[in-house]
């Protein structure tokens, strides 16, 4: 088989790349506690002398990102909340307080409470407090989250500042999120964190469009190429596609992290961290292209 | 013309109040610096020696809080700021950093260039980052901002905290919001600001849902009724029900401040800050009744 050039099949609407270079151009911080605003998975304020605040928000939306009918209302909560808290984790930070935004028809006070208790599980599990939100009619479902969290300022990892010839690795496995993964994940927060521990990663970014899609993401921002190989791809037994590794690069949803680290540091990350894999998929390279590798 | 109780046209439904009665109590929060969740303007954090971080999102969305086509982009964009800012200067506080979900459908970016010119035009109003966000397509238009902002601990105002007999006011004028206004509001922080430096509030409240409403939310949360004196309200010449005060206890979308003082102060209150007037209006009673006097 021959190497092929990764394109992304999501995120390639031209309307939307387009706003938002609009915006990183329109919304150049003026304040000074601002490190860094929009442009990585969350934005990041000087908070203390030691810390970061990291700020995020990422919105589910009816018929876009899960079809109501189909999925559990607390699935469709716990996926809510476990994008943001993907985001912070792609940080190497800790998630502390939450404002939830629900939009419903009128009268679905049972669907709404199912939503919460969702969102209320999962907040559980990472000690996050939900400290406010709001309820507005709707005549499609969308649940907005915002979440902010904290980072010791030698921990925090950005996704623009991989180095060519930097190792990629990616926890648990792609492509299977597509049947139930995506409504019931949980958010690397503490492998992240692990990682941190053991070698802080040059740069990392959570897959939520789509390793090809997330790893330019990546790329781009750290002014590199990559080379993946395709066999080394960790494919969830879940991944749909007969191609299953096309469900790993383009199917999204799947809220593991992509790392990289540099070469000199690569025989320390292990295989697995509390039961979730760790594997090697190929590098970030100087030639900015994307590269998929097959041997 | 006779005393008549005041019932909340807005806000009756039944099913959102049972489900804000219910998440209340199941949101309590079990960090040590959260001062303050669910249950006023924003959210409550303590954030260093002398200052609180505030946390407030609000969502406006298409056939509710506007009607698409019949209001500019700018406008819809405009309000979705306003309605956060002036949740911040319900609380006394200065609002910081911002960010920004839009849901629509896809290809409309001139329509969300001219929604965001809306936001960013009154984020430079108040030096507020916009610092980061999200685009997601909807069916449904909705814009959906969490806000941020930091308040010095001893200028603190909460909803919770009138006396009765404290003396009620309000900024501006209330009830015509539906032609205009509510796309083109200014919030009122530097006002609030000068309130509290000539004498704190002992209960404030921002002016979303009409008078009626809020003025309630405000007693029931300090323990307190209430009487408004009908013509003490300053209905705005806007106001276009039959009977001018309904417009301004029912209408809602004002975004004035509502704020109780101790009668010992009373005098010190002026007519107006920055050519927004300052009205008195009635009073917070111990009996937990809601009444509309007639003279």
């Amino acid at each position: 088989m021959k190497d092929r050039e990764i394109e992304n099949s999501k995120n390639n609407d031209m309307d939307e790349q387009q706003i938002i270079k609009w915006l990183k151009k329109h919304c150049k911080p003026i304040r000074d506690e601002v490190i860094l605003g929009i442009g990585d998975d969350t934005a990041v304020i000087d908070y203390s002398n030691d810390t970061y605040l990291l700020l995020t928000t990422d919105v589910v939306v009816d018929r876009v990102h899960f079809i109501s009918g189909r999925v559990s209302p607390y699935g469709i909560g716990w996926k809510a909340l476990g994008v943001n808290i993907s985001d912070i984790a792609a940080m190497g930070g800790s998630p502390l307080w939450a404002l939830v935004s629900v939009g419903m028809e009128k009268n679905k006070s049972d669907i709404c409470k199912k939503i919460y208790k969702g969102i209320l599980d999962l907040a559980k599990q990472f000690n996050i407090d939900i400290v406010g939100g709001n309820l507005s009619r709707s005549e499609v479902l969308f649940i907005n989250i915002f979440l902010a969290g904290i980072v010791k300022k030698e921990d925090l990892v950005l996704r623009s500042t991989g180095k060519p010839n930097d190792i990629l690795f990616v926890t648990g496995t792609l492509g299977g999120a597509q049947k139930r993964k995506q409504f019931s994940f949980i958010p690397r927060i503490h492998e992240a964190k692990k990682i941190i521990e053991i070698v802080k990663p040059s740069a990392m970014i959570d897959l939520s469009d789509g390793l090809a899609s997330d790893a330019k993401k990546l790329a781009e921002a750290s002014n590199c190429g990559f080379e993946i190989e395709a066999e080394r791809i960790p494919v969830s037994a879940d991944a749909s596609r007969k191609n299953k590794i096309f469900s790993a690069l383009y199917d999204g949803e799947d809220y593991e992290l992509l790392f990289a680290v540099s070469p000199e540091y690569e025989s320390l990350i292990p295989d697995s961290i509390n039961d979730v894999s760790i594997t090697k998929i190929g590098r970030l390279t100087e030639k900015k292209q994307f590269l998929l590798r097959y041997q």
